[in-house]
C-alpha cells in the first residue's frame, strides 16, 4: 500500500535531448511510509529499476532539481543516491549525473508464485507428528492446569536478575567451552553425587539447551533413519515428536504400577531405550529395583543405550530423592538426563547429561554443530547460585510448596471429585495422573469442554499414548497455581463432574 | 580409591543361627570419601549386594550395632537404611531386622569393558569433518588475532547484566513462543527495515541460538542426505562441517573479488545455495549487484534456496551498510541469517532467521524438536536494549572503535609487512584476509609457528578452503584487541616477517 506517490519525469540517458522516458506522461514513484524518507526513496527507486520501469541508462534527476519536485530535502535524496550508488544500482558519470546501472534485470524477478519443492524427509515428519497434542491450547484461563507451568517461587525471578547481572560483570565474551562452562559442570558433579547417588567426572557432563536439545543430540548420534526406539507406553509428547521426525522406528512397551515392563522389551535389539525411572511419565510410577537391574542387564546383552530423562527426580515427598537409574550403572550405558527448567523456570533451557565415556566425543561434535555451545552468561550465573547455596535453598522451598499444592489438590480431588477419579500417582514430582471413572473418551473431551468454558484448564491423557488407554484420564500439572487456588480449581473440577453426572451418558 | 575401609560381619538371615556370610572372616565395605558419611555407607552398600558380596537374604546387623561398629553416629546409620528400602535394595522384617533384598543380580552388571556399536552415520560423518581446523587453538596468548574474539566495547557488560537483571523480574517462567519473543521479533523487523533494506513480517522471523543453530536448523529443514548444497569457496569451517554431517553433497564454487561467481554455479540443480553476500567469509568481497540478481534469477529457475550468511553486514565502514541480498529477493527464496552474537559478544548466542514464507511452519517445527525455544529472559532484555536505543548506540560506538582498529591494523601491516603482504579486504567487518607474497605453505606454518612461540596468534585461511588456494594467506581478526596492542601486535608481525626473511627458502 502506497503512503505517498510521487510524480516525476525520468529521461533517457542515451539521447542527447532531454526525452521523457515514459512517453508524454510522469513516472510515479510509490513511497511506502516505512521508515525514514531516503530509505523510503531508495526502496522505490530500487523497485522501479528492478521491475524495468527505470531501465539501463536511464538518466536520474539531478538531486536539487528532483528533491523540489519530490518535495524531500535535498539532503535525503543525496542520501539515497549515495546508497544506491554504492549497492551498485545507479552510476556517477563525472559531469553529467547518475544514471541507472546496466543490469540485467530480463526475466522479472517477481514470479506470480513461488514452485516450492517438498521440503526433507525430517520436516514431513515432523509436520505428521506436530499436530497440536498436549501443548498450549488454554492460554490465559483462570485455574490452568497444563503440566510443566511452573512459577513456585516467586522471589526467585529477582534472585536469578542479580545472579545474572553478577555473572556478565565476569563472564569472557566468547565462547569458553562447548560442553559447557567447567565451572558450572563441576557443580552438577556435586550435587548428582549428593542428590541423585551418581558418581560422575565433570568430564562426562555436557550442558544442553533443555531435556529437548539432549534428546535431538542423543538421537543425532546414535540413530539412523529406521532404527528402532523403545519408548514407554505411556510417554513425554515432544521425546515421542522428536525421535518420530529423526526417523525413528518407535517400539512402545507398556508401564504399569511399578514403571517399565521389561519383560515386554523386544527381542531384536533397539538402538537405545528411553525411560523416566524417577517418577514415570505421566504415569507417576517409580520404576522398580529388580526392574531397574533387569533393565540394565538387557542393554548390555543387547549392546543397547538407555536414555535416563530424570525430569523431576529431585522432587520426591515421602523419603530422599530415590537414587538415579545412572548410578547403578556399572556398564556404562546410561545417558542421563536431568534439566533446570523444571526445578527453577522453563524458560531458562539449561539442563545437563551424564555421558557413557564412549559417546562423549560424538556428543561434544553434535552439540557444537547445533548451537556451537550454550549461552556463558546463563552458565555462570547458576554456576554461582549453586556454588553459593542459593540453588539448595530454592530446592528445599520449592520442594516444600509443591508437597503442599500437591497435598491441596489430592485433598480437592477427594474432597470434590471423590470416588469419580482414580489416582495412581506417587508422592512426587509436579503432577497427577488422575483416571475418570465410569467415562468414556468422548465423555471425557465434553467434560474438558464444559471445564475450559468455566475457565479452568484441563488435559486429557490420551495425546501421551501411542494407543489409546482403556479409560480415559487427565492430567492435573499442579506447579503452575498457589494453594488457595488449586483448593478453587478442585471446586470447581467436582462442579463440572456434577454437572457431567446430570447429563445422559 | 578407597577412602576408609571398614570391617563388619553381615550374618545369613535364612540362618536360625547367627552364621557369618563370610566364613569366619570379617567382611570390608570401602567408604569412597564423597559426600556425606551416610551417602557413602548406601554406595557401599549397594555395592557389596550389586557385585554379589551380599546375596538376597542376608541380615544386616541391627543399626545401632553397626553403628558402634563402623564408629559411624546411628542416624548415619537409619538414614542409610531407610534409603536402600526406600529405593528396594532391603526390606525390614517387623521385628527382626532388615534383609537384603531378593533380586536377580546374576549376571553381573560389570563388564569388562562395554561392546560399543558405531554411532549414527552423522556422528561419523561429523568425526571426519570435527579437525582442529581454525578453532580455538592458540589460547592465552598476549596478541590473539583469532576471529570471532569479540571484545569491543569495555561497558557493554555493565549495561547487558542491568537489561538482564530487569527483563528477569518481568520474564514469565514458561516459554511463550516457539518462533521467539513477539517484541524482540519486532524489533528485530524494525532494525532489518532501517539497516538492511529488508521488509519482514515478525511473522516471519525466528530467533535462534546463534547462526550455527540457522544452518542446522535449514540443514533439517531442507536437505536429505546426499542432496546437493552450494558453498562459496572458500567459507566459514563450521557451515561446512554442519552440512557434511548432516549428509549433504558439498559443490564448492569459487568466489573472486566479487564474490561467488555466478556463472560457476552447477546445470544440475542444489538444494541450497550459502552465501555471504556482504563480505565473503573470508576474502571479504562484496558480492556485486549483477551477480546478486543473476544469483537470485539461479534460485529461482532451479528452484533451489539460498541462505543468506549476514554475519557482519552491519559493519561497513566507508558506507552506510550495504542492502542484503534478501532484500531484492522479491522470489522469496532467501533465508536470510542475522546474528547478535558478533555484534555484541560471541557467548550471548542469539541470532534470527528472516524466512521465505513457505518455509516458517518447518522452521518452527524443526526449532521446537531441537530445543523447544531461546531462552526467555535474555530475549526480553534484547528486546528493551533495542527499544531503548542502547544497541544502536552500542552499533555506532562499535562501528566506530571496529573501524579505528581496522585501520591501525591496515597502518600497521604497510608499515611493518609492506610488499610482503596483499590485502583484498574491504574496509568492512571484524577481520582482513592477507596473502603472504613469495611464501608457500610450509613457510607460511613456519611463520605461524614462529609467531605463536612470540605470543602472536596468526590463522591460515587455508583450513577455509575445500582445495588449499594457491598462495598461502592469514585471516586476522582485530576485534578481540584494543588499537595500540594491535599497533604493537603489527609491529610484531613485523619482526617475525623479518626472521622468516632471513631463513633460506
Amino acid at each position: 500500500m502506497a503512503d505517498r506517490i510521487l510524480r516525476t519525469q525520468f529521461f533517457d540517458g542515451h539521447s542527447s535531448i532531454a526525452k521523457p522516458v515514459s512517453e508524454g506522461t510522469d513516472m510515479f514513484l510509490e513511497l511506502d511510509g516505512h521508515g525514514p524518507h531516503y530509505a523510503q526513496l531508495i526502496r522505490a527507486l530500487k523497485g522501479a529499476i528492478l521491475d524495468g520501469r527505470l531501465a539501463t541508462g536511464t538518466r536520474l534527476p539531478p538531486t536539487r532539481e528532483f528533491a523540489r519536485e519530490l518535495e524531500l530535502s535535498r539532503t535525503t535524496v543525496l542520501a539515497a543516491y549515495e546508497q544506491l550508488r554504492a549497492e551498485g544500482f545507479i552510476e556517477a558519470h563525472t559531469g553529467s549525473g547518475s544514471y541507472v546501472a546496466p543490469l540485467q534485470i530480463d526475466p522479472p524477478l517477481l514470479p506470480a508464485k513461488p514452485t516450492v519443492e517438498p521440503p526433507s524427509r525430517y520436516a514431513q515428519r515432523a509436520r505428521q507428528v506436530r499436530t497440536p497434542g498436549i501443548a498450549t491450547k488454554h492460554r490465559g484461563l483462570r485455574y490452568e492446569l497444563q503440566y510443566g507451568h511452573s512459577q513456585i517461587n516467586p522471589a526467585l525471578s529477582g534472585l536469578w536478575g542479580r545472579e545474572l547481572a553478577r555473572a556478565a560483570s565476569y563472564t569472557p565474551p566468547y565462547i569458553a567451552d562447548i560442553q559447557g562452562l567447567p565451572a558450572l559442570r563441576k557443580q552438577i558433579c556435586d550435587y548428582l553425587a549428593h542428590r541423585r547417588g551418581i558418581r560422575a567426572s565433570p568430564d562426562q557432563v555436557m550442558v544442553v539447551a533443555g531435556t529437548q536439545q539432549a534428546v535431538a543430540l542423543t538421537a543425532r548420534v546414535l540413530l539412523d533413519e529406521g532404527d528402532a526406539v523403545v519408548l514407554e507406553e505411556p510417554h513425554y509428547f515432544s521425546l515421542y515428536q522428536a525421535l518420530v521426525a529423526h526417523g525413528a522406528r518407535i517400539c512402545p512397551v507398556r508401564a504399569d504400577a511399578e514403571g517399565l515392563v521389561c519383560t515386554e522389551l523386544p527381542q531384536v535389539s533397539p538402538r537405545l531405550v528411553c525411560v523416566t525411572p524417577s517418577h514415570q511419565f505421566p504415569s507417576g510410577a517409580v520404576l522398580s529395583l529388580p526392574r531397574r537391574l533387569e533393565l540394565l542387564r538387557y542393554a548390555e546383552k543387547h549392546h543397547c543405550w538407555i536414555l535416563e530423562d530424570d525430569y523431576d527426580g529431585e522432587f520426591r515427598y515421602d523419603a530422599r530423592p530415590l537414587a538415579a537409574l545412572r548410578s547403578l550403572d556399572e556398564g556404562d550405558r546410561v545417558i542421563y538426563v536431568g534439566t533446570f527448567s523444571k526445578v527453577l523456570f522453563g524458560t531458562l533451557r539449561l539442563a545437563y547429561v551424564v555421558l557413557p565415556v564412549a559417546l562423549v566425543a560424538d556428543f561434544i561434535n553434535a552439540k557444537y554443530l547445533s548451537d556451537i555451545a550454550s549461552p556463558g552468561i546463563e552458565q555462570a550465573a547458576l554456576a554461582h547460585f549453586m556454588e553459593d547455596g542459593g540453588f539448595e535453598r530454592h530446592l528445599r522451598l520449592a520442594r516444600k510448596e509443591l508437597q503442599a499444592r500437591r497435598e491441596a489438590l489430592i485433598e480437592g480431588l477427594r474432597q470434590h471429585a471423590g470416588a469419580r477419579v482414580e489416582i495412581t500417582d506417587h508422592p512426587a514430582g509436579m503432577h497427577v495422573a488422575v483416571w475418570l471413572r465410569g467415562y468414556d473418551h468422548a465423555r471425557a473431551e465434553a467434560l474438558i469442554e464444559l471445564a475450559h468454558g468455566r475457565g479452568l484448564g484441563l488435559y486429557s491423557i490420551t495425546p501421551l499414548y501411542l494407543n489409546p488407554p482403556a479409560r480415559p484420564g487427565l492430567l492435573l500439572g499442579y506447579c503452575g497455581l498457589p494453594i488457595s487456588t488449586l483448593r478453587e480449581a478442585m471446586q470447581l473440577f467436582g462442579q463440572c463432574l456434577d454437572d457431567m453426572d446430570a447429563r445422559p451418558a
